[in-house]
């Protein structure tokens, strides 16, 4: 299989340098970049007058919860979670699940997505969506054993077992991740046989952290000190390390996450959303912090739409520090692909010969997207993810000229609308 | 000319109650909405499983200003305005204007914008421009003496002169407002001017205030006040008056706007990219001023999208807050619509009996807007403009199925290569 996409402007290389080329893909890779590509290719795509970028990379979301987009907004926290999220999530059978997952599968298709990490249960089944999307996911199961023993046995048992099923499916695509959903909801045992586990299997580990106020009381009270402290003290902390969120974190904390070359995933939509505050994006890349970019999930945000995400950040950023030269576009473009890339270990997120062929071709030829003054500026502040006309991933079209052609998107629409009848 | 809209989700009335309903127009005005309307109509459009909805109202923007988008990001706004954009400014001729003015009007009615204030210069070819595209248009000439009186006589002239104009072409469509720039820009003595000028022919007054610190400071400097109290004492404010951006404002100067009745554009998107600051949109509204939604020129947001823009208003205001519940849904909804048309005076914003017919239609079977829990929360928090399929004005279709009907976009998207080419 080869794909020739011809006379674009590319999103070239790790400086995102602006390119009128042809670009080649042989099999699941990027094998040439350059004007006048002189090769057949099984599928030609002409993008004149269109913008081949990287696909986005989803740092952390929870990809069935399109489900319960818009049913309980504008509310507190821990109101939203306990009357109207966690309620239904009690009800969620697999089946919801698995339609959950084809929901948000088409949805990150549709803007662009070409990889995520997720984190909700039963996630075998949002494996196999997953697969048969095209998709690449990182799946973690998000493990809660709030303090008691039998829960923590039961959660890892849990995990092993989805990351079986997971293993079971075979695919370059799909991955397992452990999912200690935070350290306020699981116990230090818990923590401790995670770190042990994902060692053991070389696994990598995501976990929710600072994301609120009233979660740092929580910690302080029960340990005194911080969740990154806590989590340090214990060896939790590493390079494969993804923690969501971060908003509430102090110079020493972020002294700890550079040191152990963890990896933030940074939610702007919604720590604006729900409230939590704003992370100190600043002072983690200058630590020289890793951050990347994720939608958490579409309940409180209420869509994947990454590139929406990454003028979130980019406008959040300037006007909390009230300097408009923070947070630039090409800052926030890296922090949704190469560093989410980075953090999971995935030689993609760029352009360029040699990497993975996950590749989204924008639509310019739109009014809000002329005149060409600036792609990544124009993709970054202009944009939103209905601009994405064509979705490749591992060398293969996920969709064409905004059909997607690997689920059936009428069907999933039906019975997603099933799906939500059964629940309420 | 009559339009009959089938089946869809209406969001009815000044509460937003959300009905499955049949909506009727007939000439420029709504003349009934409910179930199983039974008579024929000129056009029939089929809006199952889509929603209805008032069409937006963008209360500040500089339209022409589509040209130098992304032409210069992640400045100061001095350097970005003295460096990229008056320079830039300063070379374009009528017919750039005329151009920008096209592609903004593109750009608003693709995404579901009915009704617009604009400042601006040459505002009798923005006028024309609107006028053909079927938008409304209240359209202000940008005036600046910077205290220099041969410089007041000469843009009290031009206004004048583009108010003539605009009044010649005789449509219902288009009206000339005051638009003083700022009080920074303007000496008092244009300023007075204006004001007798506004009383004289009946016209609304639009200007820039308490954009940024740095204007508070120059004022402060030169008057010993703020914007607002000067504004106040040489009896320039009344209801007929819509301030930009009013982000650095205090409880007096809040008390002053509420007792004159002024109504304030809010611009959130420009504020952050810009990082002016945040608008007290919470005191603002607890003290009955009147609040509606703008983006401002697309060289510093970067687009016209009104959609985006209310989610942008929504989160901005809960973190800014630390509160979720501040700026829920339906109050930047009513910022977007109807509070909006009642600064300008007009009887639209609002789906009901009697009303002007502006309205659009959101193509709602798309997966990031379902499952259908909540159509306003969908509109605001999930949606963006790409999803508005059909934009009616005044009883006429402007955009039907995404396709424009007045306009030619191909060929504006062609002047408008053209027309930067020939400006860099």
């Amino acid at each position: 299989m080869s794909i020739l996409i011809r006379n674009g402007y590319v999103v070239y290389g790790e400086n995102l340098e602006v390119i009128k080329a042809d670009v080649l893909i042989q099999g699941n890779r990027i094998v040439e970049v350059k004007k006048g590509i002189n090769e057949s290719a099984d599928t030609v795509i002409d993008a004149t007058g269109k913008v081949v970028s990287p696909g986005f990379v989803n740092l952390h979301t929870h990809s069935p919860m399109g489900l319960l987009r818009g049913l309980a907004d504008d509310l507190p926290l821990m109101e939203w979670l306990e009357k109207h999220i966690w309620p239904r999530e009690a009800k969620l059978t697999r089946e919801h699940i698995k339609v959950g997952a084809y929901l948000g599968a088409l949805e990150m298709i549709k803007t662009g997505t070409t990889t995520f990490l997720d984190m909700y249960f039963q996630m075998d089944a949002v494996a196999e969506a997953t697969l048969e999307a095209g998709l690449r996911g990182y799946l973690s199961y998000g493990m809660i054993d709030l303090g008691d023993p039998e829960r923590t046995e039961k959660e890892l048992n849990e995990a092993l077992r989805e990351m079986k099923a997971i293993e079971g499916l075979n695919s370059d695509r799909v991955h397992f991740v452990f999912g200690p959903h935070a350290p306020y909801t699981c116990s230090l045992a818990l923590l401790k046989e995670v770190r042990k586990l994902a060692d053991e299997h070389g696994k990598l580990i995501t976990i929710h952290v600072a994301e609120t106020m009233a979660e740092l009381g929580k910690i302080q009270e029960r340990y005194g000190k911080s969740p990154v402290i806590l989590l340090d003290e214990i060896g939790f902390l590493g390079s494969d390390v993804i923690i969501a969120h971060g908003v509430w974190l102090d110079s020493r904390d972020i002294q700890i996450l550079a040191r152990n070359g963890v990896t933030v995933a940074h939610n702007p939509g919604s720590n604006m959303k729900l409230a939590s505050g704003v992370m100190p994006l600043q002072r983690l890349l200058n630590a020289g912090v890793n951050v990347g970019l994720g939608t958490d999930g579409s309940a409180s945000n209420n869509n994947l739409d990454m590139v929406e995400e990454m003028k979130l950040a980019a406008l959040l950023h300037k006007v909390h520090n009230l300097d408009p030269t923070v947070a630039d576009a090409k800052t926030v473009f890296r922090m949704a692909t190469l560093n989410g890339a980075k953090a999971l270990r995935l030689n993609a997120g760029v352009i360029k010969p040699g990497y993975l062929a996950d590749v989204v071709i924008f639509n310019f030829n739109q009014p809000h997207l002329r005149p060409i003054n600036d792609v990544v500026s124009h993709i970054v502040y202009s944009a939103n993810g209905n601009d994405v006309e064509t979705t490749i991933v591992d060398g293969k079209i996920l969709m064409l000229d905004r059909e997607v052609l690997t689920l059936d998107e009428e069907k999933i629409l039906q019975k997603v609308e099933e799906a939500i009848e059964s629940l309420s």
